[in-house]
């Protein structure tokens, strides 16, 4: 192993040695990793069971895996229902945990139940990387991809470069762990992290809880980063022994001199309230700079704050008071564990009688499902998100920031610097008293049976549940019409929405896809439905392409409507390994500029492609533009293993025995 | 007054009296009522505020109107929002009160807060009827009727019987006031309280406390009653007294030897738990008898069982134990303050211990709005209506019952007499201890500005706000195909259905319309626009036409597409009036054998129309079945008021000045 090493004993070189089954520790290079634990939730996890059975798996070769039910809660028909019952039977018959619906969103709960520093875990969640707030190497990634760490196969990822982030101070009152990745999002916007781990370090840490530090690491997924890790230290101890689990408190620490890639530095005491406005994380201002505006809608929840003490804090604040008129003001709390302790404490209490609108344990507004605001209304949200469109709202007004700031703003009707309405209020900050013991209650949470009775398990597939579709392999021409052109960052949610009419058919592709890049054109399926028997279609875009969730829906539903090969200046890093699983050709423009070049209707050829993916054949192509007799020179980053899926129209086609 | 007393000092006859303004006590003669207060909800006051508007309104001539907003929480898109902004607006407007999302469903609320024994109270929403637990004389119309007393204008009836139905004993243990009220619909059926008032008296009475009444009155409607009445007694004064509202206490009882028009009698003492079958009210069994089928869902809550004690008695069931695996228990708290209730004496903590879903307070799944069940898989629930679809699901199979028996049944994960399940665990009955004083928070509920700024106020339409559709007067002959020939007891739901697809659309009548009928035939609103213009088309129902819900929706939309007369065996009341408030005639078959006799396409004609509906001419008409070369008798029972509205094409034809 030693000499796989390639650099300096941060937390994340030593979680991924630990780790490493495949490649090099060299930033670029592909590197395989041994997966301890995965984590699927409802919106992405009926695929993935779909692809365990693809697979012929018996049972799961991970020391623990996890199905949570916490996007699809709303259940405005029967499908919602019906992919839980499918969810459940497929857990059990897999050997997977089973979270019920209304126990909680998987980041927060998985933290408390299985958090374990030191081990890998792979999730079908962008968000997964919150579980570095315990020293843990967390990794969204698309489904396929957590179906293979469960078959115990490697999770296979670009290594990273890691950036320490030194923290140094303590974050004045009324700012919390929110405005610290806030402040970054401000610094580097939505593709600052991309190709990289965000390692904090610092004497600052001191300061941050286990729970602030997973609000840190959670957001990290803004930046486009890997992931972000922390160390296991006295915080993360502290928070086990919370959760009557200190015994699998396990010290990780970077060594002494440990060297990063990159560095950085945040003095949090000079953080201030922040937020990001509509419709990016990226677009960061001081709470105080757009201070006054109306707002119709205040949220605190999410897994961007999902911790006790970020209801608590909200819970003080109203406490005696009336939120305003016209504002609702809506409470998610993000486990059940969380809201009884929320109830024993009083906060509940609080909440309430200040207007509160309690609603279950789930992800709920934050993924679109309910809670969509007026058109063009404010709507202040403690989410980690507010892509356009993707609060349900097509032209909605979201934006990021703490508790602290969404609350002062629900009391007063207008966005607050929680500052400024401490001092109109001479409020003090909350010293908040917190239980030193977490109510644990495993109630919701069914383990998976022994395996003589999870072999005898039928999975019950409801109406809704739809076979995968089957791909054809890569043709060794394309010669295809471009039929989207489109600019930097456009989201997952933007390719494949979620919300509340679309993510009912997370579990049918066909119906799904009539969803596809409705928000950027409504006509798009109709006309890539006409091309796909006639040799399908290309897309051309800007930066960043497919930020955001981890949703393999959007490779999936794109290759659905005939989808070859998409050309990009750069691509966000879980997309892309998505559209390498279902077969899609990434493709990035060697000269940026080209991608002006293109409009929509353009045919582009492609020739030679079976050469051209063959084994270390060098990474490069041309597309000829057939419309301007113009050519363009292509890369891409595509490893042999993802060649052989482009090749074989995706990754299960790749693994499956060729049938005589 | 005294003239005008037709009979015997009961209660209802004293409440009706008092507010008596025109016509004579007469079962079956037209009356018209003083109404001193009114309530609307949001899927059914989003029209009642665009008619205010085009009536002219200033400000409403109630001592109380009050507006809320429980049925449409989920916000699945920006529509909900905006209704409520345009609620909110309007509400302050029009110098009503407005009761803000989350505050809870409306007929708890409004008995807790403007309750007034004596009082009249007409609503939109056909539990309206559920104030009668507190001698009120409470009824559910459709929308435009409310509207008009808002305004100042009498509500009009039909003088109903009043039937008396006296209780003696008292409920054994595990058997609670909802069994009562299935009691009545197993003798009874859905049709059992046609043209009647249910006016309930005896020594059994005793032992029901005023929400208990809210149950048993409140699901008065599933007989289809006028409304039910209790009198203002003790319980009332209790229950006041426990609101700190002891001083609105006035004693109604009947008079010493009071008559009723009919007579019944309950025995509380032999009740025994009882649950409505899918998908109709009226198919009451046993619980013993269906006993050991297995369940996906239970849930507690609606203005069907919103007391206190009756999610009381669910936690102290639960404390200490788990909901069974596979089963979703959810929680549906009737109003905010009553969740404050239960999270301070303890009961919210036994039910979030115990695995429930907690949802903010809300009409919710009763309506529809998410908590839609498996395709086929028993919902129980303590709500008061299960006709098909109504739960979002297709093929739904919703069971009614009281919280005992949803309780006990979602801990085994089958359907349970809660009898047998305290057998077996050797539980005795739980004695509640509630509040003395319940919470009182006026937070979420907005007096009405001041006169002066009220006039200033603009009504907020979104862009989802559609006008109100003009309608043509009905022309002298109608002779059109009929579309759809339909059995007995078509609810409301089914013509115009609720749910988190349709409810969205309940400000925008030409989308709604879309709906329309669906769930008989999905073609109906395609033929039915095909013939808009070509004179129309006409509907043959069985018995019962147009129960359940108040919405005039229902009518509005039939007549949007083009709907000019039905001719059926009988009607419900409230869409009955609909019908005749949007300019659709209602007409019976003298002979009911002639429903079977018409087929769907056939064409009828009726001639004469203006003169029939001339004031004083006879209620009768003929139709003749040109297709078939038959003529079919037919009479209808609309006043002289209502024949002017169907001649003008609708009420506020029929009110609008003329234009030269």
């Amino acid at each position: 192993m030693a000499g796989k090493r390639s650099s300096g004993g941060t937390v994340a070189h030593r979680l991924i040695e630990e780790h490493l089954l495949e490649g090099r520790m060299v930033p670029g290079e592909e590197i395989g990793l041994r997966i301890d634990q995965t984590l699927t939730q409802d919106a992405t996890g009926t695929l993935v069971m779909q692809e365990l059975d693809a697979l012929g798996l018996d049972r799961v070769q991970t020391d623990v895996s996890v199905q949570y039910v916490d996007h699809n809660l709303l259940q405005a028909d029967e499908r919602n229902a019906e992919d839980h019952a499918f969810l459940r039977s497929a857990a059990r018959r897999f050997g997977v945990w089973y979270s019920k619906p209304g126990n909680g969103v998987s980041h927060p709960t998985h933290m408390q139940h299985f958090g374990l520093p030191g081990k890998s875990l792979a999730g079908s969640d962008s968000h997964t990387c919150a579980a570095g707030s315990l020293g843990m190497l967390a990794i969204g990634v698309g489904g396929l991809e957590v179906a293979l760490a469960m078959a115990g196969r490697p999770l296979y990822l670009t290594m990273p470069r890691i950036w320490g982030i030194r923290l140094t101070g303590a974050l004045p009152d009324w700012v919390s762990a929110k405005d610290v990745i806030l402040e970054l999002l401000r610094r580097h916007g939505v593709k600052g992290g991309v190709g990289r781990i965000l390692e904090y370090h610092g004497p600052g840490l001191a300061g941050l809880t286990a729970m602030d530090r997973h609000v840190i690491a959670n957001m990290g997924a803004e930046l486009g980063a890997t992931t972000s890790v922390f160390p296991a230290d006295d915080a993360v101890r502290a928070f086990l022994r919370t959760e009557s689990r200190e015994d699998d408190f396990r010290e990780l620490t970077a060594e002494p001199g440990a060297r990063y890639d990159l560095d950085e530095e945040i003095d949090l005491t000079a953080v201030e309230p922040l937020i990001a406005r509509p419709t990016s994380p990226g677009n960061v201002v001081a709470v105080r700079e757009v201070a006054g505006e109306p707002l119709g809608q205040a949220v605190i929840g999410s897994s961007a704050n999902p911790g006790l003490r970020d209801f608590a804090v909200a819970a003080a604040m109203v406490r005696g008071r009336q939120t305003a008129p016209g504002v609702s003001f809506d409470v998610n709390p993000t486990s059940r564990e969380i809201l009884q302790d929320l109830t024993r404490t009083g906060a509940t209490l609080d909440l309430l009688a200040a207007g509160a609108r309690l609603h279950q344990a789930g992800c709920l507004g934050c993924i679109g499902m309910g809670q969509a605001p007026a058109s063009g209304r404010n709507s202040l949200r403690t989410f980690p998100r507010n892509f356009p469109g993707r609060s349900g709202t097509e032209d909605d007004a979201v934006w990021l920031c703490s508790p602290e700031t969404a609350t002062a703003s629900a009391l007063t009707g207008t966005i607050t610097d929680p500052r400024a309405w401490a001092a109109e209020h001479d409020v003090p900050y909350p010293s908040l008293e917190l239980p030193e013991e977490a109510t644990v209650n495993t109630g919701m949470l069914e383990p998976p049976p022994a395996p003589d009775e999870a072999a005898g398990i039928r999975l019950e597939r409801g109406p809704n549940i739809s076979a995968l579709p089957d791909f054809d392999p890569l043709p060794d021409t394309i010669d295809a019409p471009v039929l989207l052109t489109a600019g930097d960052h456009v989201s997952t949610d933007e390719i494949s929405p979620a919300g509340a009419r679309a993510l009912p058919y997370r579990s049918n592709i066909p119906k799904l896809a009539e969803f596809t890049l409705t928000r950027l054109d409504a006509d798009y399926p109709r006309r890539a439905t006409e091309l796909r028997e006639h040799g399908g279609h290309l897309i051309v875009a800007g930066e960043n392409w497919g930020q955001g969730s981890s949703r393999e829906h959007a490779a999936i539903t794109l290759r659905h409507l005939g989808l070859r090969a998409v050309l990009a200046r750069s691509y966000a890093r879980i997309h892309w390994q998505n559209l390498a699983n279902f077969g899609v050709l990434a493709l990035e423009f060697d000269d940026p500029d080209d991608q002006a070049r293109i409009q929509p209707g353009d045919r582009l050829r492609l020739d030679g492609l079976h050469e051209a993916l063959a084994p270390e054949a060098p990474p490069t192509l041309t597309a000829r533009n057939t419309t301007r007799e113009e050519t363009y020179r292509l890369h891409h980053h595509l490893s042999d293993r993802q060649r052989r899926a482009v090749l074989s129209g995706g990754t299960i086609p790749a693994l499956a025995p060729t049938t005589p």
